[in-house]
């Protein structure tokens, strides 16, 4: 059968990548896990500790090495020498065979490097249900010990042992004052028989204590990893982090900067779901709260009707409308103001008179804006979601099993 | 562009008709609504008040006609003695106007039948945003008065006149002890450049209080019309209608009865969920309420990836899993049982090892059965879901605009 493909978007590479974090080394190899032989595992190093501070998923279904990596980030007070990630293999919902997997994988890194157990946290996103390969994973993991390197090539290595599915490879970046943000992540490209799996790595040179860097890091993900809807599901691998060499003071705006990196970092994901053409970014405003403003923006972005119509380019001010009437905490629907690509759709009740056709090709871009402005507060919030089309649909129904 | 149109069931007509129900009549009639020609304007009437309840959209922007007709079944304590409905147009977002349009389309039923106003109720579905053509609403209401009938055919014709993109009628009924009920409905369909609008009517002459009978349609309305998920929203225009001529002594059973004639009716609005290839029944079992099974059964069904396994008689026990894991009020995780069409896929944290070609050759039918079992309580729900295939991206991304 003929479905149209999008042409998958190319962007240029960030101006800088892990490696350009003095301090930091990074690797990525063949281990052969992956059916395709593509990098598979990859490995992010120091030699003094680095401050960590890392955001899970909340899914029940959390994987082995999300239950390990918890664990060590707390008995390490935040100081870790190294992540280990495996591509190709999620080990999630493998038993305690898992638990013992993850645990072999960071004191195989540990013992290479000579750090004790806790300061070496674990990464997997791949195929859920099976059981790692060890001898696989065992292999890699020395080869990507010797081959740690701070050279630029290195972290493009290690970012493409971290891909999946990712149509693309996602790095963003950042230098001010001296201080260096470097960002990779992957996701949300679907591994069959499974969900999306998210992996962020952040790296810095900034001197922040680990405390500092993980109230930041919450705020900065409410308006970028956590503000990312391509199909309402979390994973049970999700995992963002963060990690300094703490080697230049923290510039008064280094918060701003992360949110920067990490904000690119999620629009490339959502550009990335599966078969998108567009990322369209949820403004909610003037809501009752902050957090009736997120359940307005999530209402909004997570219908199949809205996906839909942005998909098709279509300015249907009454999907996006009657969403919002479906939020119960909504109390004045008639002082509701929608705006397309700027272009006002809708106010108190009634459609604004508007050129369709203009607004239509104004639509057929990468990014798109769709405002959704109330009159009950000072809430706000913000979504990035990508739409809904034919790829999608090849993507998770062909593509697996 | 090619895509796989799945073929369009068709289904025996049902045993009885709305004017099968002794004391009803109907009427379907061609007003040009509709630019496709086809009945537009609807009819339901009795000689005698008949008792009626509603249940109506939870919408902020309920449509013109629901505010009105909730007021009159208020105003008319439940005593009705007809319900115009026209589709083509949902006088919904039609600000003033559409008040005064729906009033108008009531007083003029009333005058025909010369009843009280507000023993008239008004149903509306199509477009919405758009002012309803009240020359052609007038033609229409005095055209249906005058085809009023308690003819077999008329009960069609009725039918036929209330659909708008449905792939095909949707009837049910069942007879016992002399009791009738017979129902019919229309939805999922979409009309640009809005949502889907379900309307549902189940007329009966079992003698019961209008009362007993709004208690009857909520319990009902619960795991039939309330447990149909197509695309998560809930339309300006969503109305449910009992009606009851009274003649008969209600028999016990009569609640179980309506059950029968209303799930066989939601089961339908799921399977007409544009190009849906099939209806999955989600069950709920040993949550620790009622409430929790059903935020667990529509966050399953919910998932775009749960509906494009689906139609990809896809056996992603990955995908069910994880969405359950999704759900913060559900506590022993481990305890999680999963079956598909009735074979266990998933138990205490490990995929159960199945026949995966089996279970697939097991999908591809047009019921399917997902079941998910905890172990924390005697709460369960039921859901009906359509799945999500190119047919959904096409109807909804290219039929508008």
């Amino acid at each position: 059968m003929s479905i149209p493909v999008p042409p998958i978007p190319s962007f240029p590479p960030a101006p800088f990548t892990l490696t350009s974090v003095t301090g930091l080394r990074a690797a990525g190899v063949k281990a052969g896990i992956k059916p395709s032989g593509n990098p598979d595992v990859a490995l992010l190093a120091s030699d003094a500790p680095m401050v960590c501070a890392g955001l899970f998923t909340q899914n029940h279904f959390a994987a082995a090495p999300v239950t390990l990596s918890r664990q060590h980030l707390a008995a390490s007070k935040g100081l870790v020498r190294a992540v280990v990630i495996n591509s190709g293999n999620a080990n999630a919902c493998t038993g305690a065979d898992g638990d013992s997997n993850a645990a072999e994988m960071a004191e195989r890194v540990a013992k290479g490097l000579g750090c004790p157990l806790e300061q070496v946290l674990v990464c997997s996103t791949g195929v859920i249900g099976v059981k790692l390969p060890m001898d696989k994973v065992r292999t890699g993991i020395d080869a990507a010990l010797a081959a740690l390197s701070t050279e630029p090539e290195a972290g493009r290595r290690f970012l493409s042992a971290i891909m999946t599915t990712d149509a693309f490879p996602k790095e963003a970046g950042a230098r001010l004052d001296g201080a260096t943000f470097a960002g990779v992540c992957k996701g949300a490209g679907m591994i069959q028989p499974n969900m999306a799996t998210m992996l962020a790595f952040v790296g810095t040179d900034v001197d922040v204590s680990a405390e500092r860097m993980g109230a930041a890091m919450k705020r900065v993900a409410a308006t970028s990893f956590n503000a990312v809807h391509v199909d309402t599901h979390t994973s049970t691998n999700d995992t963002f982090l963060m990690l300094s060499t703490r080697r230049v003071p923290a510039p008064d705006t280094w918060e701003q900067q992360l949110e920067t990196v990490a904000r690119r970092l999620a629009w490339l994901i959502a550009r990335d779901g599966e078969g998108a053409t567009k990322v369209t970014t949820v403004h909610v405003l003037g809501a009752a709260s902050d957090e009736i403003a997120r359940t307005i923006a999530r209402t909004v972005a997570s219908s199949a009707l809205v996906r839909t119509a942005l998909f098709g380019n279509d300015p249907n001010w009454g999907r996006f409308v009657s969403q919002v009437g479906n939020v119960p905490a909504v109390r004045q629907p008639d002082k509701l103001v929608c705006r397309l690509q700027g272009v006002e759709v809708f106010r108190a009740g009634e459609p604004t008179p508007f050129d369709r056709a203009q607004v239509s090709k104004a639509m057929a871009r990468e990014d798109v804006s769709l405002e959704i402005v109330l009159d009950e507060g000072q809430g706000h919030a913000l979504l990035m979601t990508s739409d809904l089309g034919y790829r999608y649909v090849q993507v998770n129904a062909e593509y697996t099993t």
